[in-house]
């Protein structure tokens, strides 16, 4: 049994903080393999929880799973230039096996564009074959040089959704669909607010003719991008010769999207929730909703009795309820429950058992109930509220704090300052692709988004950088 | 719209048959990397049910997923040297990054047996932190000479199970309770009967004490693997130091096993139910349970109105329904349900609508009903009824194949006789590994498992080999 380390402060090292909680939390192991992690129980848990769940929300619009093999043949990725240069340095490339040179190499897919490609122009033909709207569930590998678990690792989970469709309209739809299920998505199971919006020319991606993103806020203040859909145009069905005939009988270049998301949602679960004492897991994606904690079971059987009757309630509710009937003290209970990330603990003790009561403490507030338990079916309905209530508070404490971090600024020297002191920057702008590099470069921040919704009234119109009359208004923003 | 192609005849030629139906089910497509496939949406989807479903009977039994890297470096692999031979010719290596050399080699997991070793080395201090119930589902690589859709890919999908425990009782108990959870999961929804039994001492895995396997039947007579289990003991904790604090504060070695299942199961499912008409999915698996075909819809409204209704009463209830409406024509719809291997589909014509009433087919035996729609609820019992007997019908002529395809022999040339027709030898036998080599050699027969339950009564106690007297009773066929 690991004993639990000091957490450092948000306030004093948020950096630290983060690689506290996940180590205290029992989220990730290093593994052998540089920059990769082993997801330990808990984070698979919350991981395979977002599967579940969002592809009821794919599935719904119609999308299909499919699996697409690992390997990338060097010849295929060639096909997409742009796309190969972009991930070059990254690639982990396989060249023998079982010690014997291959005659071609063999790419782990970076991501699986090229692949779908090939596999797309096989598929179709007419525009009765379309649309395809696929999706997969996968691992992906991109050889970065510095590494943060869950943030940035070599190897990732993600699910990669590609299509292609007859028509631009219905390509271009899906693509802003894709960003609602995100957004939505993200309010309902993971409590994140997001900025919404579409990404400017420089970071949008290179194969895309836009990109649609949705931002999320951190509690140092970064932003973390949470998902985006990329409305692929012809770009690569022309690469990759994904052409149909047309109810004219024409040939016609099919119109693609792309879209996804990534364990790095596991991080930004972490940093927007969590606290001092460790991570919080909103209930709604935590793979234990409850820990039902028998305080000295050991001096008293009905305590074990009692705890068994209120777990299996929980469980017939589907409540994802465990039992702590360990012979470890209150005390490190407690700490174990919470550090966690547990949203509710319910703790019962021989006077409980006497008094038919048991405490409920939520991890959020540390708030404490004596709770009686005269109806089992009442008592539900209790945790059930609680659980509801946490899941609420945890968005609208992340949203009020999302809320209060913009502000606008008319000037350069304005913006380094903003920026410098933690907040996301919202004002006109019309600068180059190297302007946002020297930006960046200079303060840290770069373009998050073109927002759709503006959070704040802007006053000006004019770029605080060029200094150009614009209407466009940008949000900047240091991220992750 | 692909056209339907020609599909030979299970009695002309099996291996084409199968080639043929899963080319027409639509269940995959060939992709670029030789030796891997594409899995489409109906195959994925089908092993998305199986993981979904087994998951839920793993968890029951206390397993917890988790996530290892992709990536062995070779100088763990060499921590086990036997493990690392036994793969070594199939092994992926990854040797270079961005087109530069690393300093060390990477494999692709074939298997995870080292990754979990290392991992539960670094948990593992004392009796109180066993057990560890581990289980990933994930991509695995082995790069086969020759290679068969489904059966046999150089990259494939499974589940692997791995666990450490503080007591050989308790771990031998596991390996038990996962051949269970393997035969039941494959009765149960895969409509597979299986033998069971102990691998020999040459079949079973190299790293194990023991072997525990599930082996089908398919419907030329081989055999296929379904799943195995095994008890590893003491071998693979010692060659990774995973050891613990007993309660007497002795240090003790921890008792390990691993059992899987992968995605082999999908050829196993096409190979037992599938006819000379296409593939047959039992409906407990099935990703659409019932086609519900619309009829002549384009010259009468009534006829999409009457198909959508039943279709969201059917939704309604659980079943997993899919509408055809498009403008084909109704032998090409009939035909493309049934090559699709759809358990059950209604067919819905202005005259049908007009009576109130559908015809329901059943991809089994073809057998037609028309069916009144008086009363929705009795309508949904009718279906429910129709698709449980589909699913025990499927499995009782499968039974009922195995049970009759054993053969007890007394010599070897009645062996080769019968393996040679396609039956499975149940018979005394205690030859040595080199004898299994043999037999293999000269007649393609190996030994499938040591049963735990005979089929059929056996007579002699000689083995037919060796013709010494033993009571070990061993099952041999030729296997996928």
């Amino acid at each position: 049994m690991k004993k639990l380390e000091k957490i450092t402060p948000q306030n004093v090292d948020f950096a630290k903080w983060y690689t506290d909680v996940i180590k205290n939390g029992d989220l990730m192991a290093y593994g052998s393999t540089k920059g990769s992690i082993i997801f330990k129980p808990l984070s698979f848990g919350i991981w395979d929880n977002i599967r579940f769940e969002l592809d009821k929300k794919f599935k719904a619009k119609g999308v299909q799973n499919v699996y697409l093999p690992l390997l990338i043949p060097e010849s295929l990725l060639q096909k997409e230039k742009d796309h190969l240069q972009g991930f070059n340095p990254e690639l982990a490339t396989v060249t023998e096996v079982g010690g014997k040179k291959l005659s071609e190499k063999y790419f782990i897919r970076p991501t699986s564009e090229t692949l779908f490609g090939e596999f797309f122009k096989n598929e179709v033909e007419s525009y009765n074959d379309l649309p395809l709207i696929y999706n997969q569930w996968v691992n992906v590998l991109r050889w970065e040089k510095t590494t943060n678990p869950f943030l940035r690792t070599r190897e990732f989970l993600w699910q990669e959704g590609h299509t292609v469709h007859n028509n631009k309209e219905e390509a271009v739809q899906l693509t802003w669909d894709m960003l609602e299920i995100y957004r939505d998505f993200l309010k309902e199971y993971l409590a994140l607010p997001v900025l919404c919006g579409q990404k400017t020319e420089h970071e949008k991606f290179s194969g895309a003719d836009f990109t649609l993103t949705v931002e999320a806020m951190m509690k140092d203040g970064k932003a973390l991008q949470g998902g985006t859909s990329h409305y692929l145009g012809q770009n690569f069905t022309k690469a990759f010769d994904i052409s149909f005939k047309n109810k004219n009988n024409e040939t016609e270049f099919a119109y693609g999207t792309s879209w996804g998301v990534s364990t790095r949602l596991l991080g930004a679960l972490i940093m927007t929730h969590g606290d001092d004492r460790g991570i919080i897991i909103p209930p709604k994606i935590a793979p234990t909703q409850v820990d039902v904690i028998e305080l000295f079971a050991n001096k008293e059987e009905k305590v074990a009795q009692q705890a068994k009757l209120i777990s299996d309630a929980l469980l017939n509710a589907n409540i994802r309820a465990k039992i702590d009937n360990s012979d470890k003290n209150p005390g490190f209970k407690a700490a174990n429950s919470e550090i966690h990330g547990t949203p509710l603990r319910i703790e019962i003790g021989p006077k409980d058992v006497q008094e038919n009561q048991v405490i409920l403490v939520r991890r959020d507030t540390l708030e404490k109930n004596i709770v009686k338990i005269n109806d089992m079916k009442e008592f539900i309905d209790v945790v059930l509220n609680k659980l509801n209530s946490i899941q609420n508070d945890l968005y609208n404490a992340a949203l009020d704090r999302l809320n209060h971090n913009f502000v606008e600024v008319s000037s350069y020297d304005e913006f380094k300052e903003a920026i410098a002191s933690g907040k996301w920057v919202l004002a006109p702008f019309e600068g180059s692709n190297e302007d946002e590099d020297v930006i960046k470069n200079e303060t840290g921040a770069s373009t998050r988004c073109i927002p759709f919704k503006l959070p704040i009234e802007i006053k000006n119109d004019t770029c605080f950088y060029t200094k150009k009359k614009t209407k466009r208004i940008v949000a900047f923003a240091k991220a992750y």
